[in-house]
């Protein structure tokens, strides 16, 4: 195993979803147990030593890393959803896409004040929902220990937007 | 640590996502690490002994458990979607909601003939969405082992809406 084998399957989709747009599709990677299992391990390796309370994973493919990066890890894991998807007390954020805005929201009481979090994502491009996401974790008193993301889309400078307010880690880099 | 912990982790939310419904809010549990760990832990245990190729998780809930769990087994994650979310070719089922219907995607290389996989989501109501993905597994000619879920609202009937295709496994029962 190693990081080539897990770069060379992420399947390439051009123009999707739009022309132009060279898409990463990590399904292929997720498919294969054990590139998916040590993708995982290498994003709790990084983190092994330190105070992690809570991985923070952002709607929806940042559940499947989260979710499995909180096990491994033996933290608790805390969603950040999309508008109205949380069922009890929210804040919410906004961030600009290309073209509007969206939001996210995350549970009033999801986190207490210095709850050490780890904010997870599939991939980071230009770092919106991931600086989205931070804000909602801040506002609730949280510290953000690092933000992990399984790719790192290095030329759209995603990593700058962040890397004021916390570390920025990612296992593959395109 | 008990199954009573787990289902009294779990919050209930009166009159989400509409009156008179009684919304059950796992992510209280999801943010306690013992318990978040123990619920995975017992899916796990539950298909230890088993042959299982692949995950199926349903989004988006069912990608943090079933995240979580392919990764406990050792397993590839395959992804059932919201319409649009996956960037190559796909296959859909649609399936009726209370007003109206939905539909569910997967990938159509995502699974081969005589794979044998697990249905994950969060929680099974009367059954719909789980049906549709099982369709699509069934389509791509790969084997339902079972469906498994962390919460099961007996009262809704989904267990005989699923019975006849597979196992239906779940840990808490309300």
């Amino acid at each position: 195993m190693s990081l080539a084998e897990i770069k060379n399957s992420i399947r390439n989709i051009p123009d999707y979803p739009q022309k132009g747009v060279q898409f990463k599709d990590i399904t292929t990677t997720m498919k294969n147990p054990t590139l998916f299992c040590e993708l995982i391990d290498l994003m709790a390796a990084h983190f092994a030593v330190r105070k992690i309370d809570y991985v923070v994973g952002i709607d929806a493919r940042g559940f499947i890393f989260g979710g499995a990066l909180a096990y491994k890890l033996g933290c608790g894991f805390v969603p950040v959803r999309k508008p109205g998807k949380l069922p009890a007390d929210t804040i919410a954020e906004e961030y600009a896409l290309e073209y509007g805005t969206n939001k996210l929201e995350i549970h009033k009481d999801a986190l207490n004040k210095g709850d050490n979090v780890i904010i997870v994502d599939d991939l980071i491009a230009v770092g919106g929902t991931a600086e989205a996401a931070a804000k909602l974790v801040k506002r609730l008193g949280a510290n953000i220990e690092s933000f992990a993301f399984a790719i790192e889309l290095t030329s759209l400078g995603g990593r700058s937007k962040l890397s004021d307010l916390a570390e920025v880690f990612s296992i593959i880099q395109f």
